[in-house]
């Protein structure tokens, strides 16, 4: 099992706001996904990758992509209060799910 | 309600690695906090702030003084896979809880 948190790099976002929009993600993640899956990767420690990509187009494109193959995949849509306008999509959580279906949306991706 | 996550900064990590420690402790936080504490929360739209310290002794010294005011203080050993020691104090979740009682163990800590 596996959680991948994907992270836009091009809004210029300080270390501390990344981190509260990937945890922003991982919790969304978690509250949405079946049971099962939570418990299952939770039992395994809760892997999970931080991924980045460039820019929102790719951020959407590759939630779309992960739909598509059937994983859930939540957008971050931040409140904006600080750093960046409200609305702007800033991260992406795929999973949990079978790692093996993560990497296949998520290949080539580079570690944040 | 907020959650605080505090982070060690003497350790040296990444913004990635960052990102999944503070990630690990929300999801743990969630998942160890009373179903009412997490929903007034999630209501709020999550809201959470990333802060540091800049030693293990004082993240624990944190996590203590937390749990003394009542709060659920969860602190993050890292797994060891990359960059850390394995059982590694990284970082530590307060909350969620109102705020006030949140501000008043993490007063004065700077943000990350």
């Amino acid at each position: 099992m596996k959680l991948a948190l994907v992270v836009r790099t091009d809004l210029g976002m300080g270390r501390g706001k990344i981190a509260a929009q990937v945890a922003h993600a991982a919790v969304t993640a978690v509250l949405e996904s079946r049971d099962a899956d939570v418990a299952a990767w939770i039992g395994q420690g809760q892997p999970k990758v931080v991924l980045k990509v460039t820019t929102g187009q790719e951020l959407l494109a590759l939630a779309r992509q992960a739909r598509a193959d059937g994983l859930l995949a939540e957008v971050i849509h931040d409140a904006g209060r600080t750093q960046v306008e409200p609305g702007t999509v800033t991260c992406c959580a795929i999973g949990p799910a079978d790692s093996d279906r993560v990497d296949r949306v998520t290949a080539g991706l580079p570690l944040l």
